[in-house]
């Protein structure tokens, strides 16, 4: 590259710290000195490398560019402004009330994938991302993830290094920008770029170390990550925090604050300046690939017939393949179990191993969403938990995206509590805008497996491990947010709110009460969020008398969600919530439900008192 | 070593076996090809290298074995038998109700120090103990680990790697038994132990490649484990799963499963044995370091002042710390920002810096707690989901650890929803036997960190960012499940129930419906689980009214819990719940507040209407 251009670059570079300084300075607050140290490789990608058309976020031919380091958000919007996507006016608007322009980037900019601010969920979106590139869109983007050396502790981070080297993903880069400084202070490595490269490459990846303020040498890592084939790259570049202002570079002491002096700071990087980047367009053909499509036809099954929804579930979701050709499924290495494994044999070229690794599991499942997939991603519902961060932000990223938890609650049985989803219904229901259903039984899983692949949002499906009878006609109907009246008479002296296994168990108690002469009511809630106020209102106006029962810890789960519709209702109901209260042990799983105090026993006793 | 004791090692290897494939057969259910692989290397470790007294597990001198692929239970029993600590009677009651031997060990057997069977815990745990013994107790114990190869894709291991390698834990192994078949299907590396000496090599850990059926190869591994200093020590090992039975030897399809033909299986083994293990006791002084201990002077805050409450937090835990020489501290990267660095000043030997790894940084916390130790670990609120999973088995190990969120909620202002812990309150109430605090004031604060070193389980603080007054006096006490009336009189036709940020906000809002000639009682309701059911009742009999106000979504928090002490009471009181439903954006936090419907007005303006 001639002189010449390399002053430009590095010229650019000043300009994206002078902005990322400006920005912050007019926020009262921000991260400048994370947004400078990266401010060279930045540049560089932008005005030579990065493929993208700005009026067209939507192109499916666009790369991908991810702050993996969300907090250097200035650096981002500075960019964006370089590339004349922003004006300079937009750009002081950051971190402001109503401005896009949010302290750690989000997709209400469209140029943004999805919302970083928690370390460690970039680059394993990223993975999703190149994963979609190589294996559906079978488009030529590349997929360019700015990591900070700091969120190389993540666990998250080695499960994405794990899966692109395994994959082998030429089309995913990774940028870390080694500046040495965390939060509080310096990392474990420092500037030991060999020490992150000895353990990516270890991974599989291509690494190259440079001086991350060198454009030349940024340039040609660039290049040679470009010429890289079947396995992905990443550059270890050795920056300083703070870089080209004397007060704070490479100093601790100033993370995540405006720098001191910001007319000083400017002067120091030469001023502000109005260089503007021309990014260069996409190339290759217009569209991705696409799958080929069939009329839907779900399993049906016989009433009275015994079938776990788990099985349920994989056969349904099987069936939907077909039907629609933008479902793809992602699995934690328990797809014999989950179920996935039915999608997987019918539909292997959209379904993804994602081994034991439910982090990376949710982070690609909401990067193949970013290229418009529709993802469904299952494991036990225990193990979701190991995702509630990532599941966090995906909501944040306003990502659609449909999970999947099997092995719900205490009716698994021998496995004891490790291997029990019992805090699932209360995790989900706290995540925003998200949909959480619990079937029981497989017609009406079969159903909202299909309903959830237009859904918006975290939508969250609980499945059971073992048989339950069928008890709904194939082709019913089970809207989101609706219930099932199982049992009803305006007689009924109490209703009992149930979903999922413990629906069979209230039957149970329904046929014994009705013989003692006590008619109950029963409900079946499989829509736990958003619930079916209605319903549940009319049945306390009837009867007066609410039992809930959920294989799930007492707090924030269907009886919760129960006791939030009738909080208005006037007279109120007298309502019990029973629950699994004391921590499980092994047993089969009809001692399990009866030692938690949630069988048929149980509901029945609990409905005698209430109704005396 | 004779070959006549190489021989016996042999033979105990399949006494172990055969008795993974009785307790599984007589199960019913269980893992025995999973504990058949491993059946080599427990032996020889058994027999030659655990220094461990059955007869007494508190002892501090105890090495610490954790089984991290916990499925492999039958194996450790068997283990447990050939010690002579259970007889051959309770082995065979494996997986039955009443049985302490669980489907995946617990705490309930004197000698399992922590629940596993959530995959890639053990080993982050075992840093936990490992960190422990090298810098609190200073005693020579060992910490083995058997690891899974499948759990090696878990990100969490890779943080405990790093972790264990940066600090030199030469008192750690890692036994990883490579069989090749994960629960599914195969791993992604087979029995390429050379791929994973590669990658944990690079983590800085000794690394050993091995037969894991030759009991010589596997008796020199651990006597190079223990000969090797300054680092910790992988052992990879080549197995088969199921080994020494055809029929499901090396084979997919046979995880998770008793074997087809156990009489067949036994006599292929050889048949039952009852050979007994003398395992070497513990060596060394009797016991471990102790640091000195000074009374207990919690700081003091003026009323009228205006300090973060976790400010408070890490003044009154640096405090703590000099009186409870059994405190240790741990956060991961955010020192600063949660307070932990006052702490980390004031007793540096106690204090873990964990970098950016929260699910390493929750599993140390119970591994420190193994060894007696009492920790806090504390991080973002939002961050602390990253590492639900291991909150959630810590509850299935009855492990007391002490968790803190700083940064809770909108009110933390310009950094985003990625930043503000949402979802904290509904998480942490979601755990089994947990304790959730949440106070207003700096006082406060301190007496709730004092009042959690006593408390078992998991206990939960939430600490908010910015400044807010000091209402209450230096030394008032606030009881784990009481609450505080900061207004109330006879005539109050509406209560407010708030707690952290919104108790500032009710209070204002008080101050305003009293002007307007509405008195409203307000209620501190600092102890979230358990609430303070009786104080808010009376409310209910007193006003009718109630507004729950709550710097967290709606679902799970605040309001459900007192929605939930309230459900029996008579007549039911009407209940208004605020709390933030809109995804947030960047903003002031008195913004903030007020955007999301949480601050004085919003209050007041609710207040209005109900009380109308």
């Amino acid at each position: 590259m001639p002189e010449q251009a390399l002053e430009w670059l590095a010229e650019l570079g000043q300009q994206l710290r002078v902005d990322s300084v400006r920005c912050s300075a007019a926020a009262g607050s921000g991260h400048p000195t994370s947004s400078m140290s990266a401010a060279d490789l930045a540049a560089v990608l932008l005005a030579r490398y990065l493929r993208y058309d700005f009026d067209a976020p939507d192109d499916p031919r666009n790369d991908h560019l991810i702050f993996s380091k969300g907090h250097a958000s200035p650096l981002l919007y500075a960019m964006f402004k370089a590339a004349g996507a922003i004006s300079d006016e937009e750009l002081l608007t950051f971190r402001r009330l109503g401005s896009r322009l949010e302290g750690h980037p989000t997709p209400r900019l469209p140029w943004v994938d999805v919302a970083t601010g928690s370390l460690g969920q970039g680059l394993p979106i990223g993975v999703g991302i190149a994963l979609a590139g190589q294996r559906l869109d079978r488009l030529p983007y590349r997929v360019w993830v700015l990591c900070g050396d700091s969120e190389l502790a993540e666990g998250s981070m080695w499960e994405a290094f794990e899966h692109a080297g395994y994959a082998g993903l030429d089309n995913l880069t990774a940028i870390v920008d080694v500046n040495r400084l965390g939060q509080r202070g310096p990392t474990r490595h420092g500037w030991d770029t060999a020490a992150y490269a000895r353990r990516i490459g270890a991974f599989g990846w291509h690494t190259i170390e440079i001086d991350g303020h060198d454009v030349a040498q940024i340039d040609r890592a660039y290049a040679e990550a470009l010429a890289t084939s079947d396995r992905p790259t990443a550059i270890l570049a050795r920056t300083k925090k703070g870089k080209g202002v004397p007060e704070v570079e490479n100093r601790e002491g100033a993370h995540g604050k405006p720098l001191p002096d910001p007319e000083e700071a400017i002067d120091e990087l030469g001023g502000e300046r109005n260089l503007r980047v021309r990014v260069k367009p996409p190339e290759g053909g217009r569209g991705g690939h696409r799958f080929p499509a069939e009329p839907l036809k779900l399993p049906a099954y016989a009433v009275g017939d015994k079938v776990a929804t788990r099985t349920a579930f994989g056969e349904a979701l099987a069936a939907l393949g077909a039907a629609r050709p933008d479902v793809v499924v992602l699995d934690a290495e328990v797809s014999d179990s989950t179920r996935t494994e039915y999608f997987a044999d019918a539909h292997p070229e959209r379904f993804f191993q994602c081994y034991i690794a439910e982090q990376q599991m949710v982070a690609a499942a909401v990067g193949l969403r970013v290229r418009g997939w529709t993802p469904y991603a299952a494991t036990f519902a225990a193990f979701l938990t190991r995702a509630y961060d990532f599941i966090r932000m995906a909501a944040v990223s306003r990502a659609d995206v449909r999970l999947v938890g099997s092995h719900a609650g205490v009716s698994i049985g021998h496995d004891g509590p490790s291997q029990m989803g019992l805090e699932d219904l209360a995790a989900f229901r706290a995540v925003h805008g998200s949909t959480v259903l619990y079937p029981c039984d497989a017609n009406q899983t079969a159903q909202l497996v299909a309903a959830m692949a237009d859904l918006e949002g975290i939508s969250y499906l609980r499945t059971t491990r073992g048989n339950t009878r069928v008890i709904y006609r194939p082709g019913e109907e089970f809207p989101v947010g609706g219930s099932r009246l199982l049992r009803a008479s305006p007689e009924d002296r109490v209703a009992v709110v149930a979903a999922g296994i413990t629906v069979h168990e209230a039957l149970a108690a329904a046929d014994q009460l009705a013989a003692e002469g006590i008619p109950a009511r029963v409900i079946d809630l499989y829509s736990v969020k958003p619930v079916d106020a209605a319903t549940l209102r009319e049945a306390a106006r009837d009867t007066g008398r609410l039992i809930t029962v959920e294989d799930h810890w007492p707090e924030g789960g269907l009886g919760d969600a129960v006791l939030e519709a009738l909080a208005d209702t006037r007279p109120a109901p007298r309502v019990v919530r029973l629950a699994v209260r004391a921590m499980p042990t092994s047993a089969t799983p009809a001692e399990q439900l009866h030692a938690a105090g949630i069988d048929a026993a149980a509901i029945t006793a609990a409905a005698r008192l209430l109704a005396a």
